[in-house]
């Protein structure tokens, strides 16, 4: 079926303009194409696939209607920006998709014009477009504003808020709710049986027409009244009802639409681009739509793996979900909720074994925290389990709602640190920071998967608040201890002593510190100390106090931002004590870290066995360039 | 009216158990007599007012249906619940609300075994709720979980979070929707327009009837069908359409019933108490209902003004509103975006000239942010005003869709640092940590009202994120310059200069370090520097390093958390410059701050003028007692 010929077409397109001249025909042939490329793209270099896949035809449809850049596309997430990147002049940088340099997973301003607002986090959608609108009327300005959300966002919290907000401006607006069934994992939630009835019922006219046909039998029935009465209220309800939530917000409502038909698609857009006010269109999409694996599968194949890595270490992540059910089975008071992260935290097991003990509560970070501190109050202990960045959503309620009352959640915070791929949205590098400054927190960080696990058991033994957070990553493939321990609230480790530096060293960095203590001291006769901080809340200031006496200088390293991080809290403390042993501070500096793989990021960030002895030695007065370490040390 | 007999049924109410006993005739008198003593209380002592007026029968027919606090009463915001203090033994505690060791205006966990779930911020009481039914399921106990949840708190979308999860779960959960058609001004939104709608219709089983009426006309009338059709499908949309929200959210509906009708409220509750699943039962009640001057004026009586101080000089909100005002004169890319703090901020004369330009996007933050992020991405400069404490719902959107995309949004957060009465929830200390560690942030912080205005000047002329932080507080009373200068990026000013001692001083704190500073210069012959340092981010490391080469000790002054602080930020740049001086670092420390009169607090924490006075004489070697300064400074 593939043929040169079609393979040119999709070539040809280099601005989505260039299809306003092809034939329905061509656009059909043109997504076969793109799927194929997609398919055979993305198996090579990793990225968020399902998405993409189910939104061949909308994306064609969009872009064949409306008039990108001057109409201006926001795609929430961005998972499903792919075809958008095709069609707008990005398809020879496919094989750098998510990689250092090369192109972002997600939407972003400053890749093409055609992103004209960057996604990575959910359900923002909405209330970009209509600040975006909402601007364009301001400025007198004429051009259409598109904002595409799937059905796990339209669950965010935020955008609610959105559609109350442009329901009632009565803006210029169009939504496309991307309804695919899903969105990371199976949706949940009200909003999804809902959109299920409405998948699953005539539409709205249909409805009219039955009702009206109703009504014509009745004319000279007599007696069966009440048996056609109740058939036509049943319409009613089940009919009619559904469309409401939509409309009770003040949106015109289309739908459902079937997203893979694309004249169907071109008719409808076609005609909402020329309503007023918000309108939104529910298109059905499949995601993975074409690739039969995915298709069965789809939340396996929300991210295709990048390839090649052995799976014999566990990730930090499966060593999570494993100790939650250990510690599960011996402490029925151990919940778990997470945010539509089941799958990404692990814990798919975990909700076969103790369904009614593990709440997926969707794409609701807010009402995920203040859920736990209510299960909390009422004498659980609830185990949030949250990526990092995503915790930022639940700032207020972390405070407010977990901390002010001291109640004890425990925070399982995943992909802290560099997470690789997807780039600067998704770094975990802002908690330390955000959740140090608040009372009653406890912070832990674990060096390897190993001490993860008793990490785990401690929080779960402390009557407070405890933030666990641990990186996008494999463990160092240690050996796990059969039985859990409790560590020592506040208590760090001496993991090597030396008397010519000190490094207060952080979770995945003290191994790495550890493998520069062996550099510096083979390669330059250097002896360091290695310090396991494990606690960034309360510091073991004790310890810390004890070292910095020593006179030794003192490096501090994390994989986290360095304003408001553990080597901030360590100059604070020696601040306060008014000890003025030297500091150098090793972390993530003021900037946002673009994606790479996490080891390439790792590396130019200077948190690197590298970049630690080239800082001892710096520290101790003995600065070399970095080009004579890599010589001496052979790294 | 008014006798001894009655105002004794009050006092008789130690427990809600109490209220059983009663007569109905003697709970329509208790309801008289609690909102007498509201209104003699509150007047004298402040509080927020309107909304408990509006709910005293509902909180008598709550705790005349259940049993509080076996059964879990979770009030939002906790605005409504000064009759929940007077039923459950507090009523002699009154004269102390809000002051300093007295009863808290909000509601608190540590204060009464019946205040379940503390509460402060909006929106979070069915995410509480449901946390604490679910628990109570899994433990197998048997009591109810009841919400009570503000019109306005219902658009917040961890609100709707919240109820998409309820619905899901299907969790035994009584919802009572207080609607008073406002929040803290008028409503916003869809929502609201929606619930309007449900107000102004008969109720479902009353439409139910007409359409029974209509069919039976039906029968028989032959030709008149359409006519009849038409009407009916009215009465369909109008009647049936709008109850939907809810029930499209899996709830049980009743309503609406008259909050102020205790008969009709006992038996709603009554029958609710029967129901399995979510139930809502929506009240309609009058904020400040019973009081005159707060019915005609909600908005005013939202809290009522602590008594005694005169308004000759403007507080720092209200300079902001007119600087607002001043600037969107001459530039027609500013907007204000505000989530429902509109009269907090002082824009309602703003709304009123440029009402096009104004968004009270309702209680919405993240939305509100993200919205911002939109209109400035489409050329607008939007001032998102907001608190501190709230600004904490939107750190999420403010990293993700404002600074990571350098968008220039201004960020005017009031109630930043210690706001008084309103207590631990509303305490805006946080900011400065969470906000520092962003990437593209500036942060600056006027030392007075003066230069609040230069400040938004400056930051609407610069291109990217910046926060304006000012506190709940009147100005100094200092002139206000007529023309707008824009400040140096990252400049401090030196405000005094003294060889003994350099005090970095934040915002509030450099006037009071002045004070300070005549006061070591008159009774202790000390000479200091005062700078203020106008710019947390970015830090003017010029000065503060020419600063710490003289080797006076530093001390650094911030109304502000102390982990992640100015002072912080001072202390890790110290540390990277090698600079080992010693600095002593003053703000607020580890613990949430409780409530009280600004000046009381602020004393407490040491961040007023005896306290800078003592820190310095032990930074320079004079430790001194407190009660010696006192005596000496006359204090």
């Amino acid at each position: 079926m593939q043929s040169r010929c079609c393979l040119t077409l999709l070539d040809s397109i280099q601005e989505p303009s260039h299809l306003k001249s092809l034939t329905e025909e061509q656009l059909l042939t043109l997504a076969q194409e793109i799927r194929d490329f997609l398919v055979e793209s993305i198996s090579s270099t990793g990225g968020h696939f399902g998405a993409s896949m189910g939104v061949v035809e909308l994306t064609l449809a969009l872009h064949r209607v409306f008039d990108s850049p001057k109409d201006k596309m926001i795609w929430d997430v961005g998972h499903q920006g792919y075809v958008h990147k095709l069609l707008t002049g990005r398809k020879n940088q496919f094989a750098t998709l998510r990689q250092l340099g090369g192109l972002a997973g997600f939407l972003k301003r400053n890749e093409s014009p055609h992103d004209v607002f960057g996604a990575g986090h959910s359900s923002t959608s909405i209330s970009a477009a209509l600040g975006m609108a909402v601007a364009r009327d301001l400025s007198g300005d004429d051009y259409r504003v598109i904002a595409v959300i799937g059905d796990g966002a339209l669950t965010g919290g935020m955008a609610m808020e959105a559609m109350n907000h442009a329901g009632d401006l009565g803006t210029d607006l169009l939504v496309i709710l991307n309804d695919n069934e899903m969105s990371i994992s199976h949706n949940v939630g009200a909003m999804s049986k809902y959109l299920t009835r409405l998948r699953s019922q005539p539409a709205y006219t249909k409805a009219k027409v039955e009702i009206d046909q109703t009504l014509r039998q009745l004319h000279g029935v007599g007696e069966k009244v009440t048996k056609v009465l109740d058939r036509m209220k049943d319409a009613a309800r089940h009919v009619i009802l559904p469309i409401s939530v939509f409309e009770g917000f003040g949106f015109k409502y289309f739908g459902p639409v079937d997203g893979h038909d694309l004249p169907q698609l071109l008719s409808v857009l076609e005609r909402a681009k020329e309503l007023k006010g918000p309108v939104l269109i529910h298109t059905l999409t499949e995601k993975g739509k074409g690739y039969s694996a995915a298709e069965n599968a789809p939340d396996k194949w929300h991210a295709w793996p990048s390839a090649g890595k052995g799976a014999a270490v566990p990730s930090y992540t499966s060593v999570f979900a494993q100790t939650v059910m250990d510690l599960a089975m011996v402490d029925e008071r151990i919940v778990v909720v997470t945010p539509a992260m089941l799958s990404g935290s692990g814990l798919t097991e975990f909700q076969r074994r103790f369904p009614e003990r593990c709440f997926d509560v969707g794409i609701a970070e807010q009402h995920a925290a203040t859920f736990c501190a209510g299960l909390a109050a009422n004498g659980k202990r609830p185990i949030f389990a949250v990526y990092s960045t995503f915790l930022q959503r639940a700032y207020d309620q972390t405070i407010h709602d977990i901390c002010i009352q001291n109640l004890p959640v425990v925070l399982a915070v995943d992909r802290a640190g560099i997470v690789g791929p997807d780039g600067e949205t998704h770094q975990g590098v802002f908690d330390l920071a955000y959740l140090r400054a608040i009372p009653h927190m406890t912070i832990m960080v674990p060096k390897d998967e190993n001490e993860l696990r008793h990490m785990l058991y401690t929080s779960t033994q402390w009557d407070g608040p405890v933030a666990v957070r641990y990186p996008r990553a494999d463990g160092l493939g240690v050996p796990l201890d059969p039985v859990l321990k409790q560590l020592d609230r506040g208590k760090a480790e001496v993991v090597r002593t030396g008397k010519d530096a000190t490094i207060f060293a952080l979770g995945t960095m003290v191994h790495v510190a550890l493998q520069a203590a062996e550099v510096l001291y083979n390669q330059y006769g250097l002896d360091v100390t290695v310090v396991n901080l494990r606690f960034v809340k309360p510091l073991d200031e004790r310890l810390i106090l004890e070292m910095a006496r020593t006179g030794a200088p003192i490096l501090t390293v994390e994989e986290a931002a360095l304003a408001g991080g553990v080597g901030s809290a360590i100059v604070e403390l020696l601040a306060d004590l008014g000890v003025r042993t030297r500091v150098w501070r090793k972390g993530i500096q003021d900037e946002f870290v673009e994606h790479g793989s996490r080891g390439e990021v790792l590396a130019l960030l200077g948190l690197d066995v590298l970049g630690i002895v080239e800082d001892v030695l710096n520290l101790v007065g003995r600065p070399t360039q970095r080009a004579h370490i890599l010589d001496e040390v052979g790294l």
